[in-house]
């Protein structure tokens, strides 16, 4: 089990080693910077482990069958220890005072333990690491050891390996390895199909110094092979440090010049030169630079939850923490993966995440990163263009999975087994899952609403706004008996749906984004006149918005029935009921894949996450509040929670309902969705969203934050649980700090201009330096 | 360490299981039929195993910076068991009665342990498996699980890999996942570069049925997902088939017609019809298919030993069992890789191995095998003229490692880590260690004087001859200060010494290649007429014989010196003598180059192998008798045997000159290659030439066997803690039976034409039926 441990909300531990947890602290104890993630696998090997290390933007297609993914590269942190000649591992021989744990503050990982081996040997371990948020390069590694009973001979073999793969896939070359002044190793590698290439150089210290040193070079395998002779009581104290370097590191500026270019010679000399540094500093020295950047993060970023449970707080620092190293806030050559990059799921690919699930936050607590996440959906428009012209459309079609920026779809085209078939079954959502394009419109309107950045909308928003509203004129389809435009054949947000029509979340979202087209066509020459240059040489604005008009108005836009229920699609409501209890209670995920086939499913009543309810949840005001209570239970009812995109959205939608026992016990789910007894939903990494869903249940659940052209609204919706809740919000160029207690919520503009809220429904101004409570 | 288990002789046994011979015994164990081999890897997974399909002639190049390889095939031998939640692996938990035992008489491996698992529950285990020498596609599979001490949850996982690889280095495609006929799992993939279609199919019995069945299709991955209820007391029988089928199985016919050319579809069908045909039989009668092939392999090839030590049996027969299953005996388009298809060492390439340790074996028990080796070297003359080319020479040069047909030269460019300049050592074999050219023309005259294969000869043999000695004709360096000619900066057998000058293994294997090329021109138009018209419409055969004559009677050809000693090359004899003793005790392989680099050991008077004394065995009339004592006992003082192929020449010339003492142990050296204590030595794979090698002591040195053009020569050199020898040996069509006790050497004619033979020195002859004493 995973546990809060002193200081309480800030440490995740792991308090006994179990090794089927072991993709999981993986996962979760990864650590990084938003260049680099290094996954948390043990010194030492286990079976099923997965070493993982991966930079963002890597991106590499390692089989003619295969998609673009983020590679796993060279790996760093296996450490073969033989203690008298046996293997040390944990498993093995016996454990105590075992402790594993992963400071939030720091960022650095330790774990303790002792250990006999079969062969008497007892030895007392520490191990420390972290990734260094100080630069960008580098990660540090530290071991402590000493022998408890007797004298050891300990053999230590370090370094590099590029056999790590992607599931059995490789992306690097085997690549050239050299002992760099004598004592630095370095290992220079390839993508095999992008041709980036990666320098890896790793170094040790040792006190005492080894008996015996030795380079050993293998095949993808390059590492010292050290011999000690410990008497008993005496520590040998090990520092490794290890840095990666790619050819997409450098020479990248805004706004679509040529990408990072360093060639194999300048990306070892920039490791080299990494590496020659840093052995200038001690652990403790490099520790105490990355986690001074731990501190700043958290002085502005932290959620500061005082609950009746602690792993409340450590919940939210959790995400916060994972959200701090997914992102790469200064390049929009990247997105976000789906796992960030702490495991290979999901391919390190991009979804409608971001948008949805990931930007509210970093809008809200760091505009400029909001910013850099949709400059990547512009610079990803040849791929969105592509896609469209691929499918006979026009405009901007967004991928459903995105990768590089001129990758266009790369979502993978076949999954799980059909158990009724005996095939894989082919993965639809690259096809037809088309609220993706509609999706990245919203958040573009989103951050501009919440920016008034116009120099952003001027570049980037109006082209994508209009790019997108294109593509839905050409896709919808005109239905001739009922005198509507209308959306077939998709999948919505449940992808338990396939091949539905007229999916609410997706029409509703698809009018949205023509509005907000013809909206900033009226208001670009003025405004906007760069992009109104642009667009105009491109199309006759006129025409077209009087093309978007005429089919907005047309397009059919599913209503309540008799019963107040807003029909997901078509077919939903006249499908059959079944027992969901079962599926409701699983530990696991896709339970309900192992009884029936996806055409049965398709069939079947039943939801994988919140779809009508996303709707409620993105537009607020659509409808009635009695309609929004009516199709948030309706739906809930029917809805396995079987993506963690789920429980977030589901918070955020109780708690404005004023159903906040529920809302809290949703949010409990989504802290859990990581940090859980679930000990294999993580393996492939943790799920990024998530982390954003979980600060959505705080600010927009919580604390009730939607966003109005009038102003930032806030309510308290506080759960009986919790006693304070605060955070920090930025709303048009201020910097607000937010404050709830039961039965008050206080906003103090720390700083920037004078802004608009709404508290509780009451609209108020707060200007620099001022408090307005509710 | 491995035993000799009842009945002694036929059972090669791991009596205690050690994870630390996890690599060994996946070697030694493995399994197979010349077609196809597989590793011995357990069915539970252990950290550090190297499960591993191979298929004969499948090579594939992974990536740019490598070499061609013989591929790690999909994996069908891991099984997955979870015992009441609890994964089954040895290394935890209580074992007992642990064996495991491959019985080389049925080809059959068992596994009989008993276990408890850590949360109590106790299991009896059987694991049996063979690879089928009556179906070269088929692999089964058997396991009984019994639980002992109360009932059982069993959770068992088991189907088809793609996640295997060499050494990280992937060459297959993910592929198509199919479920056929509701049961057989089916995998179908490409090798990613020489795009050949591989179609790996398996199918699960169980007694009794399982509660669930659910197929699992993920990356790289289709498993069956089963799970039981077990009551004490009651057995799980599990039984499974697998099968493997490529594109370049079929369609092959001998002398150059296009390789086997399969499509995906036509696999996938032969596979399917393959598994539909197995599924019909148990696995006993399958296992007894098997065994009946190879009863009838050992009734014709057993080498039999009474030994006081009955080890020195098991040797011989791990050595025939191994030579058994490295050869596709009737495909010419494939070699032996140096580890036999046992593991990943050397990439499956062929060496000079073939014609000087492998060859012979071949020969004198199975000719037409001999000739499928034989016919391999002139399909590949090719690649030989493409390397001579490349270098600028003319001819053919082969290459020094060989993959397919066409590939030419494939050594790789790098080895292991030099500890002076901390660079990758070049691998120069493939560039300078030329004698390969020459030992393939001594391997094509070998097979011709054993069989008067005139056919051969006139399709293969003559072209060979004269291509090589058109190689060595441009090769030789004339000296004008010497008058002669020279051959310098090559590499010979003895690979510590790099860039020498007229090695005289070389000089001589070379003078000898070129008169053979005389002798074939003189007699080729009567007796090879196709050969001749092919070669004369080439070249001025006449003027060619002359310019072969001339440079081969001023070749240098080093001559004993004052001490009587053949110096190795120009260099060695002034070379710095060191203390060898510690390097000559050593457990492991290259203990000396963690102290010299290469360059340094260029300088040291030491040798890795056999090179002088090659010379001596393979031209064994070249010197007198007191010359080749000399040069034995000094250069055998100066080599490590640090090369498999070492010991056992040294034995079969230690035989020859009487010091049978020293013999047997250079025998026992051999045959503990890979069956020794040593626990790393054989985890990239068995060695292959170290098998032919075993043979060699037997028959060429304790039994004295030597060809030549008036007849096969015996000499009895029994050492004297063997009471009784006897194998077959084919000579010039007559298949003969060979016994050897304390004073008495026996021939038997059994069946064939009347033969020359000479036994203990004395001319005898030997008609079919007839039996000869000496």
């Amino acid at each position: 089990m995973i546990y809060n441990k002193e200081p309480l909300g800030w440490i995740v531990e792991e308090g006994s080693f179990d090794p089927r947890r072991t993709g999981k602290c993986e996962s979760i104890f990864a650590q990084g910077n938003g260049y680099m993630n290094i996954r948390c696998a043990l010194e030492e090997s286990y079976v099923g482990e997965r070493r993982a290390a991966f930079i963002t933007g890597t991106f590499n297609k390692a089989m003619p069958d295969e998609v673009t993914e983020l590679p796993n590269l060279p790996d760093v942190t296996e450490l073969k220890l033989l203690v008298n000649g046996e293997r040390f591992a944990m498993d093995r021989g016996e454990l105590k005072n075992y402790s594993r744990a992963l400071n939030l503050k720091t960022g650095e990982a330790v774990r303790e333990l002792e250990w006999t081996g079969a062969n008497g040997a007892a030895l007392r371990f520490s191990f420390r690491r972290f990734v260094s948020l100080d630069n960008d390069h580098l990660a540090a590694f530290a071991m402590d050891v000493t022998p408890v009973n007797g004298p050891v001979d300990l053999v230590l073999e370090s370094g590099i390996s590029t056999r790590t793969n992607n599931s059995g896939s490789q992306h690097c070359t085997e690549g050239e390895k050299r002992l760099v002044d004598g004592s630095i190793l370095r290992l220079s590698t390839r993508t095999s199909q992008s041709d980036i290439p990666v320098a890896v150089h790793c170094a040790h210290k040792f006190q005492p110094a080894p008996a015996t040193s030795l380079p050993v070079m293998e095949r993808r395998r390059f590492v010292n092979r050290y011999t000690f002779r410990l008497e008993k009581g005496e520590t040998l104290h090990m520092e490794k440090l290890a840095c990666y370097h790619t050819g997409r590191d450098e020479g990248f500026t805004t706004y679509g010049q040529p990408a990072g270019t360093l060639n194999a010679d300048q990306v070892c000399a920039a490791g080299d030169l990494c590496m020659e540094k840093a052995l200038q500093s001690s652990y403790e020295d490099l520790l105490a630079a990355s986690a001074r950047r731990w501190e700043a993060y958290w002085n502005e970023q932290d959620v500061e939850i005082e609950s009746e449970d602690s792993f409340d707080q450590l919940g939210m620092r959790f995400a916060l923490y994972h959200l701090n190293i997914m992102i790469k806030r200064d390049d929009s050559r990247v997105g976000i993966g789906a796992k960030g990059m702490t495991g290979e799921g999901y391919k390190g690919h991009s979804f409608w995440d971001t948008e949805m699930f990931l930007m509210p936050h970093y809008l809200f607590t760091d505009p400029a990163a909001a910013r850099t996440l949709m400059e990547y959906r512009w610079r990803s428009l040849p791929g969105a263009f592509k896609k469209a012209e691929e499918n006979g459309y026009q405009g901007a079609m967004f991928p459903w999975e995105s990768a590089w920026l001129d990758d266009g779809e790369v979502t993978p085209l076949f999954g799980g087994a059909d158990v009724v078939t005996g095939k894989s079954i082919p993965i639809l959502t690259g096809m037809i899952e088309h609220h993706i394009s509609a999706d990245v419109s919203w958040g573009v309107w989103l951050y501009y609403m919440a920016t008034k950045d116009d120099a952003y909308m001027e570049k980037c928003g109006c082209e994508i706004l209009v790019e997108t509203a294109r593509f839905w004129a050409s896709r919808l389809e005109w239905k001739e008996e009922a005198g509507r435009y209308e959306i077939c054949n998709v999948i919505g947000p449940d992808e338990y749906k396939e091949h539905v029509s007229n999916n609410a979340f997706t029409n509703y979202l698809v009018a949205e984004n023509m509005d907000k087209a013809c909206l900033v066509i009226g208001e670009m020459k003025e405004k906007w006149p760069a992009a109104w240059k642009h667009l105009s040489a491109k199309y006759d604005l006129e025409a077209l918005v009087k093309e978007l008009q005429d089919k907005r108005a047309k397009l059919f836009l599913p209503q309540p029935n008799e019963e107040g229920i807003v029909p997901q699609n078509d077919q939903y409501l006249g499908l059959e009921k079944i027992d969901l209890s079962k599926y409701k209670s699983q530990t696991g995920v896709s339970s309900i894949y192992e009884d029936y086939s996806p055409v049965q499913m398709n069939k079947l009543m039943v939801s994988k996450q919140a779809d009508t309810v996303m709707l409620l949840r993105v537009m607020p005001d659509l409808f009635d509040a009695e309609t929004r209570r009516k199709n948030f239970l309706f739906y809930e009812s029917r809805t396995l929670h079987d993506s963690s995109l789920s429980h977030g959205q589901h918070c955020v939608m109780a708690a404005w309902l004023g159903l906040t026992d529920m809302a809290l016990d949703m949010y409990r789910h989504a802290i859990t969705i990581d940090l859980g007894p679930n000990m294999t939903s993580s393996d492939e990494g943790i799920h990024s969203a998530s982390m954003g869903n979980v600060w959505q249940c705080a600010a927009c659940g919580f604390a009730g934050l939607q966003w109005h052209e009038e102003g930032l609204s806030l309510q308290n919706s506080l759960p009986s649980a919790w006693k304070r809740l605060s955070f920090h919000a930025h709303w048009r160029g201020a910097n607000l700090k937010i404050t709830l207690t039961p039965g008050e919520l206080k906003v103090e503009n720390v700083s920037g201009p004078k802004v608009d809220l709404i508290l509780n429904g009451k609209k108020v101004q707060a200007a620099q330096g001022e408090t307005v409570t509710a």
